[in-house]
């Protein structure tokens, strides 16, 4: 993409409104254009970022079996009163419609989808179930705030498991741990991100829950350093000890929550009826298990630990653009790298303005965050070749122009 | 996929409260589910054709220099009351909000792009300016009718033009005009889409609709034969001849319309005042054009003229599958085939069940509707090989089982 056609405007400040570091940053970066409290557009620059997270998710969900689909934004009322969350849920959006039903905007989707897989399912042949969606979901929260990290409007993925027994259901849940271990690790976060133990309401024992830790972070958990573990507030007063090693040595810290796991068990299989016969013929309630990740939340919790002022640079598999080729007034050389680089389908981005000087390409560049830049100037090229900055490692070479390419796969 | 675990259900009948052929089938055949009115979720099999179609859109917007982003489903009362729309447009979903405010459920995105794109733009070097998304869009309609043709969620792709002047205008205006026609041929009704001519409002002359012969559609068109172009019932009093060659003779259809281009020209740039200084220095509002396409819709229409009772062989590109392997009562030569082309990145789907009938097999690969099947039997494997049938050139084939992929590519 070069430059000069790029829908993209960057801001020297951020936005007055702006409430927390992943909004200022997000917004003066142009990736995101706040419309209403907790409610934003993803600009060209946000939109790839997200769609990066998504693939990452959706890679991972398809490798353990998830298979992918659709649910509705709307939901009719009697779903939500049939599991008492109608009235429970206060952050429900509800309205009226012209043909004088009541319908909700979903928070998530359990009320969806356990009457959806009653009709898809007939024995247990037809268990395990893995079916995950990657939607936009809805809170009518009081006080929206933290940019993308409390919205109203949010994108979610959400899986649902279905099986026929409990001890199937720890299987999957224990993989699906070490699954998003993995996500987070490949989002960048994962040496911050910290297995919680929450609460498992009241159909199981525990819940887990991934947090990042950042101070901006508005949970508190009780990591222990050792074991690389913790305890969510919630719970910190019945378990005052590491979950692993026992040790009663747990440091208080901020953090993030970018996803969680949680056993349903039955708890919405019972009200929905949700039930097929076992091997021995004994008709059963399905054993549910459900696995979030707000994936706007995890952009902005990228933002919140990675990010300096003004600054980023993605994680490899993030960034909007791998590679940033600026021109500093010598575009007959960086126009030659770039076709090569485009015609081989390279994710690069060309600053090819030239009525910008190189202090705002330069400044431009910091927000955009490529793991690589490239500057090809008088200066490099009397030096033999393009200068190349490795962001991750740390390391600026000179690199002759037609080495570039191949150095930076 | 292996069928065994593909999360498929399909159904000897339609659902009894199916409005229409193409809910009918898409019920029938597993691709999706009715939550409510008009409100449909979309299931693996169904949402594999829904991503094929934005696979196309997307590729073909890209193509004439469309940029994608991503606008929320949400929007605030006031953008609708500037433009005038809040009270005008009865299909509006509103609703309160904790915080006492009004918000709508945005059925089209003007009002939420042209205030955007103001504060994107700052010169004509910025012009011209093609933005699109793929996203969920909301009619509170009082009767949800004829399955995925008028939900009250759907699937839309919308693609807005900003432009200096109105000259530039037109240009993308007949480019896009032609890449949609495009679009709906790779989507395989390119046969029966007509560009019809429709009102233009108050602010252009004519708007052109796409509309694709159905006798279960619900427009009205007046078409020439002679030139395949139409007219719509809209405008057929005060112009009923062929736009093209003039005559009168026209005839009268039932159509359906899978998309529309409208000149806005400053329709929305006026009441949000996006303008922008043009080469003279002169301050002007802003050209726009807006391009929409339902998805959803669009799917159900390949339905309403492809499929037949029970059965379709979707369009190439749009196949949920590219190709249904069938083995009956011979695995271990299916398994090898199938392994083939699962490493070779196929798109095909082996009914590898042992407990299924040959006929419940074939009825249900007549709804899956791959253009290609291949079937290993005894008398198959007897006759030489696999039996091939390519159903798009209507040819059945026995192929040696060694070269049955090298075919079928």
């Amino acid at each position: 993409m070069k430059r000069s056609q790029f829908a993209l405007k960057t801001f020297r400040e951020a936005p007055k409104d702006a409430d927390s570091k992943n909004a200022r940053f997000l917004e003066r970066g142009g990736y995101i254009n706040k419309l209403m409290a907790g409610v934003y557009s993803f600009l060209p620059l946000g939109l790839r970022v997200m769609r990066n997270l998504e693939d990452i998710i959706r890679e991972e969900m398809d490798g353990i079996g998830g298979q992918e689909l659709f649910l509705p934004v709307l939901g009719p009322k009697e779903n939500w009163q049939k599991s008492g969350r109608y009235e429970d849920l206060d952050i429900l959006y509800k309205m009226d419609t012209v043909d004088e039903k009541q319908i909700v905007l979903n928070p998530t989707h359990e009320e969806i989808i356990v009457p959806l897989v009653k009709s898809m399912i007939s024995s247990y042949n037809d268990l395990p179930l893995y079916l995950y969606q990657i939607q936009d979901k809805f809170r009518n929260e009081k006080r929206a705030k933290s940019g993308l990290l409390r919205g109203r409007e949010f994108m979610m993925k959400d899986l649902y498991s279905f099986h026929i027994n409990e001890s199937d259901l720890d299987d999957y849940y224990e993989k699906m741990s070490r699954v998003y271990a993995k996500i987070f690790s490949r989002a960048g976060i994962g040496e911050k991100t910290i297995l919680t133990f929450a609460s498992g309401g009241t159909f199981s024992k525990y819940s887990h829950e991934f947090q990042t830790l950042s101070e901006n972070g508005e949970d508190t958990i009780y990591l222990c350093e050792k074991c690389n573990v913790a305890v969510n507030k919630e719970i910190i007063d019945e378990h005052n000890y590491c979950p692993n090693c026992k040790s009663a040595d747990l440091i208080e810290k901020s953090a993030i929550e970018v996803g969680n796991i949680f056993k349903l068990r039955t708890k919405y299989s019972k009200p929905f009826e949700l039930k097929v016969a076992n091997q021995k013929g004994e008709t059963k309630e399905v054993e549910m298990g459900c696995y979030g990740i707000g994936i706007s939340r995890l952009m902005a919790t990228i933002v919140e630990v990675t990010a300096g002022e003004g600054k980023i640079v993605w994680p490899e598999e993030v960034a909007p653009f791998k590679v940033q080729l600026i021109s500093l007034g010598r575009n007959v050389e960086a126009n030659e790298l770039y076709e090569t680089a485009y015609n081989d389908k390279q994710n690069i981005l060309y600053d090819d303005r030239d009525d910008i000087s190189a202090g705002e390409k330069f400044a431009e560049a910091d927000l955009i965050g490529s793991p690589v830049r490239i500057i090809i100037s008088d200066k490099s090229l009397s030096a033999g070749g393009a200068e190349v900055i490795d962001h991750q490692k740390g390391r600026t070479t000179i690199v002759p122009l037609d080495k570039v390419l191949v150095r930076i796969d």
